[in-house]
This record gives C-alpha cells, sequence and structure tokens, in this order.
C-alpha cells in the first residue's frame, strides 16, 4: 500500500494531514538555482544525486538549469528515472548480482547508464550482462579515497582495474568515481580542505598513470554538498555529485561555514499530546524523520526542543514559559535529508502557506 | 512505487534478491506458540502490537492462537488491519486530528476500535466525531507510566478523565493504557521489576479511585516484550500489548535475562565490495535495517562484524584471517526490529534453506 496523499494542491499549509514531508518551492528553487550558477561559472558538469531526492520531477528541473545527468545509487533508483526520461544515469556503486546487472543491461536500451566498480570479478560479471543482452556498458573505478567503504585501495590497483575495462570489447572506460562521504561533514573548513587536497591527489596520481599508458580518463566524479566547491577547484574533477543542496539539514546546518543553500524541506507534524507540564508529543518520531545524524530541530518555534524519537511519538521539551497546544503544528527541520524523504511516498509543494503541488518519492524504498 | 518482491516461494534462499527481509518460519512460529501458551496459562489476555510486524497475516496466525485482537499506533494502521478483516483494534494512541477521528469513526462500522486519550478536549474532539458518524466509540484513559511520552500525570487527573468519558452519551469508557516503553529496555531484571511495579501500583491507584466513583474499569493495558510477565503477575493489568517477541532483536537481545524467544527476523545482504584487507561492503545500510538501537549483528559469521552504516552500505570489519568474497551473503540481525519492518514492501518467509512465502508489510509506512 502507497501513503494516502496528505494534501492536495489548492489547500492551505494548515489542511495538510501529518506527517508529511513539505518542500518550500521558493527555497528549493532557490537552491538549484545557486548551484546551477555555481556549476556554470566554475565551469564544470553536474550531476546531482539523486539518492536525496528520489524524484524524476526534481531530476527533471536540474536538468532544466543545465545538470548533465543524475547519479543514484541503487538499480531500483536508476529505473524509476530512466522510466521517466532521465537521459544520463551514473550509478555511484558497485552491482555485483547477475540479476541486477541484467536490468542494468535492459536500462541501457533507454538511457545512457554507467556503474562503478573496484574488483576484476565484478568487471568479468559486468561484462558477461553487457554480452548476454547485446549492449556496451560503461564503467567507471572507484577509488577508496577516505570514507571506508568500497573503491580500489591503491592508484596501482586503479589503474590496473581501468586497463582491464578499456580493454573490453563489451565494456567503456567511464572515468573514476572518487567521493570522500565523511568529509562532508567535517565541521571545520580547513579539514575538509586537507582531506579534499588528498582525495584530489589520489585521483591525480590515477588520471596521470593512465595518461601514461595512453588511456584517457573521461571523467572524474565526485563531491557532496559539503565540499563541492573543493574539488570543483582541485583541477581533477569534471563532475560534481552533490545532492543535499536541493534540500539542506540540520547536519549540513552544523558545518563551518554552513553550505549558502535554505533549508527547503521540512517534516510537518501536528501536537497529539500536551498533558503534562514542560513536555510535549508530536505525531512523527524516527519512523518519520531520520535521526541517525541527530535529532530535528524545531523551526521557528523558540522554547521548543525535539528532545527525543521513539518510532511513533516525537517528544518535545517546553523552557518554562513556552506552552503548546493540542493540535498545534510544528514544522521540524530533519537531522539528515535523504533518509527522511525515503520515508514518505509524497512530496508536498508549498510556496506562501498554500499547497501548490503534490508529487510522488517515486524512488522511495528503492534499495535493490 | 513499491519495492519488487525480491524472491517468489519455491526459490532457494540464496536466490533472494537483496536486501530483503526474511522470517524464520519456524522461529516466527515457535515465538507466537510460545507467547499464546504463555498468556493462556497466565489468565490474561493478549493484543500484540501490530507496530512491530504491520501485517494482518500475521495477526491472523496470532488471533489463531488465541490474541483477541491488535494495537496499533496509527490510523493508517488500523485501517490495514481493519479493512482485512482483523476484528478487534486498539489504537493505543492520541489522535487529535477532525479528519482522522472521521476515518477511525469509519473503521468502527467494520471493526470494534477503541483509541486513548490524555486530554479532555481530545475527547470533546472525539464525541463530535462519534457523533457525526452516528456511532459510538470507546476510549481508554492513557496514563503515564514512565515514558516521559503522552498520559495523564496523575491517577487524579486519569480519574477526572475517565468520569468525562464515561458521562459522555457517545462515548464508552474503555479503561487504561498504561505502556512504559522506556522499561522494556532495561537491562538488569530487577530495575524492570521496579520499573513495572511503579506502573502496577499507578494503574491500581486509578482503578480503585474509580471504583470508589463506581465506575469499572473494563480493562488496563500495556506490556511489552521486555517486561510481559511482569504485569502478567501484577494483578491490575488484563491485557498484554507485546508485539516484539514474534521476531525479537538484537537490543533485546542485550536484556539480562534476554526473553525467552527466537530471533525470526532478518535482513539478507550481500558483499558488493571486498577491495581492501580487514574491510568489506555490504548493500544494506540504515536505508534497509535500523540503526537507531544499535548497529546489527552479523549471524553465524564468527570474525565478522557490522562496523557502520551510511545510507545504502553497510560496512564490515573482518577479522584477521577472515575474508569475505565479493557476492558472499550474509543474515543480519536487526538493532530493532519495528522500524527495520518499515523499510520493507514485502516479507520472505524461509524454512530449512527454502523461500515458503511472500507476503506484504501491508502496514508499511502507515503513519497517518
Amino acid at each position: 500500500m502507497l501513503q494516502n496523499p496528505p494534501a492536495e494542491p489548492g489547500m492551505a499549509e494548515e489542511e495538510v494531514d501529518t506527517p508529511a514531508l513539505l518542500v518550500d518551492l521558493d527555497a528549493l528553487e532557490h537552491n538549484l538555482d545557486r548551484m546551477a550558477a555555481f556549476a556554470a561559472s566554475a565551469g564544470i558538469r553536474l550531476r546531482p544525486h539523486a539518492k536525496t531526492h528520489k524524484s524524476p520531477v526534481i531530476a527533471h528541473w536540474q536538468a532544466q538549469r543545465g545538470a548533465v545527468g543524475q547519479c543514484v545509487q541503487k538499480v531500483g533508483e536508476a529505473e524509476i528515472l530512466a522510466w521517466a526520461g532521465v537521459p544520463d544515469i551514473l550509478i555511484t556503486n558497485e552491482i555485483v548480482s547477475p540479476r541486477k546487472l541484467a536490468r542494468v543491461a535492459a536500462l541501457s536500451k533507454m538511457t545512457n547508464i554507467a556503474l562503478c566498480a573496484d574488483d576484476a570479478g565484478v568487471v568479468a560479471l559486468i561484462e558477461a550482462a553487457a554480452e548476454a543482452a547485446s549492449c556496451r556498458l560503461t564503467v567507471l573505478v572507484e577509488i577508496h579515497v577516505g570514507a571506508n567503504r568500497a573503491g580500489v585501495g591503491s592508484p596501482a590497483a586503479a589503474i590496473a582495474l581501468a586497463e582491464r575495462i578499456a580493454s573490453s570489447h563489451t565494456l567503456i572506460f567511464g572515468g573514476l568515481q572518487a567521493y570522500h562521504g565523511g568529509a562532508q561533514h567535517l565541521r571545520d573548513l580547513d579539514a575538509r580542505r586537507a582531506a579534499i587536497a588528498a582525495v584530489a591527489d589520489t585521483a591525480r596520481a590515477v588520471v596521470d598513470g593512465l595518461a601514461a599508458k595512453g588511456i584517457a580518463c573521461p571523467a572524474v566524479t565526485g563531491a557532496g554538498t559539503g565540499t563541492f566547491e573543493l574539488e570543483a577547484a582541485s583541477g581533477v574533477f569534471t563532475e560534481l555529485q552533490a545532492g543535499s543542496y536541493a534540500f539542506m539539514d540540520a547536519d549540513y546546518g552544523r558545518n563551518r561555514p554552513a553550505p549558502d543553500f535554505r533549508q527547503s524541506l521540512f517534516v510537518a507534524a501536528t501536537v497529539m499530546s500536551a498533558a503534562r507540564e514542560g513536555v510535549a508529543v508530536v505525531d512523527c518520531g524516527h519512523k518519520g524523520i531520520a535521526i541517525e545524524s541527530g535529532l530535528p530541530l524545531v523551526h521557528e518555534r523558540p522554547g521548543v526542543t525535539y528532545a527525543g524519537a521513539s518510532d511513533e511519538h516525537g517528544q518535545l521539551a517546553c523552557a518554562a514559559g513556552t506552552k503548546l497546544s493540542v493540535g498545534e503544528r510544528l514544522r521540524l527541520v530533519p537531522g539528515h535529508c535523504d533518509p527522511t524523504v525515503d520515508r514518505y511516498d509524497w512530496y508536498v509543494g508549498v510556496r506562501d502557506g498554500w499547497v501548490e503541488a503534490v508529487w510522488p518519492v517515486a524512488a522511495r524504498g528503492m534499495m535493490a
């Protein structure tokens, strides 16, 4: 079952059923415009990460502003975008199951699609899937640059894997995936600067090593909302993958300086209990708002703090003299935007207190 | 969009697409049998909490073993159960929106339904909804017993609110909701015993106070998987609301003694990267397994630890001499069962290595 749409266009915001995922459309458009202008002025390609928005609608808005395509993490997300006409998709991740690789090959008939590898055995699986589907697939080498997740561990290993891909008749070497997730949330600018300088050094070593062997590197792609200006200035990156800039969240708000984007994503919640002094409860716990990167902030309601989350309840602490009433509505700022979006089937786009649009989080839950 | 079903009946477990929500049917049935036997022997009604399983299929299995009905937290969950024929549903929560209360009233034509209140204003709203729908609604008074969420703050306030409900021509006083969520996870038995003794004292004070006014209290309901034996022995509780016992999770496994149920819920995951010594990555991060009550445990794979979760990646630490291969499959034990279930559209029921049944997590995401 899908969730019922919590609103219809034309409603007042205060009529929206809660909990609901609100997008301030003025703020969203501001953010999309600003990042597009940055990429244009920096002369770098922008391929926003759809793991944030999970929405072909927003992907198309980004494309209208110049984005060259979208990133995704999962085959299911790629399918949702491809089926909605997104023409260029990079899976920034390793896909290792033959069934999933067959789905990737099928998408190659509808869209330009690429994926990552960090292992020669997986390259062979991708090759087999491409051969079975009579298509060519573009494969990027993921290099480990500090996130302690996937990625080959040395420039030499990256070069060897790129050679393997480039020598295949059914594969196309697409370049390097070099994303440092942990660096996005280093609070201090100097720390982020040092981390991305090291990333760029690693990527440059691979690019130079490939050039020495006569292998061109068509792309070096990475970066997030916390560091994109650093990758853009590095001289080695050719594409930015930032995604959260569209929405922002409380966690990015703690970076110094905070990224220069407006908070556009909120969860609307309703006070359902205020029976005891100093305490109130809203109808949104961590089933409705992600807390793994910190608790939500209460938007523009001084004296009220979101103090604890259980599955379906949010516990609010009210400072002395601050009284919440049952039925009162609050906007919550998520600690982390991406997984919060994943809790909802519908976006409710609001502007000036009115619901302007309701559209699906079409790739919600597409984890496979 | 719904997720694709990750399996079909008759498949081998190793063919199930990942990430996927696995239920060991032998273990589930053991757990359902054991709790049913406990309730029967203790002479107490069992009304399992569907916030755990979100599934009419499992609700019916519980009913076949003697459960008197189901608990839910949200109107949307009540709808999914009522529409699937569950005949007796308690919303263990405050519902304060007139639109949601109209939905509750509508359900009263299909099922026996009750809900909670901790505020006279909300009782008036429930009354109005019942009058508008020409039905009678059963309302329990929620009393605050330590979870620091909803609930009236004193026995006197509870008695006054019960009187208000009992005096209504459209409402039926249904008893007391007295659930102490925090007590479920106190690690030490003596601490749980003390907490539930205090809960029972509070409930008893309200029951006695009501009796002194000639108001019968039809039910005192509460308890969870960590404490149900204590509520059952209290002499004041008439119903148990435990839910997690069906599945269990790593967090309950840390109680001493651990509840005497088997782990039946797992997330199946696949190793997608093992490019560097001592590290591997599975295709399930916290979008696919809840981590707010602790990281998952790796089931029966010594030397491998789930060491960190990002949205779509699970980072595994491999002890010296332990090597994981790309494509290898693992079973993960969730830190917390309820929100993990909420990440999936499908249960994959397995027995002896084979997929026996695939059925929907029908009330997934029903937060409104």
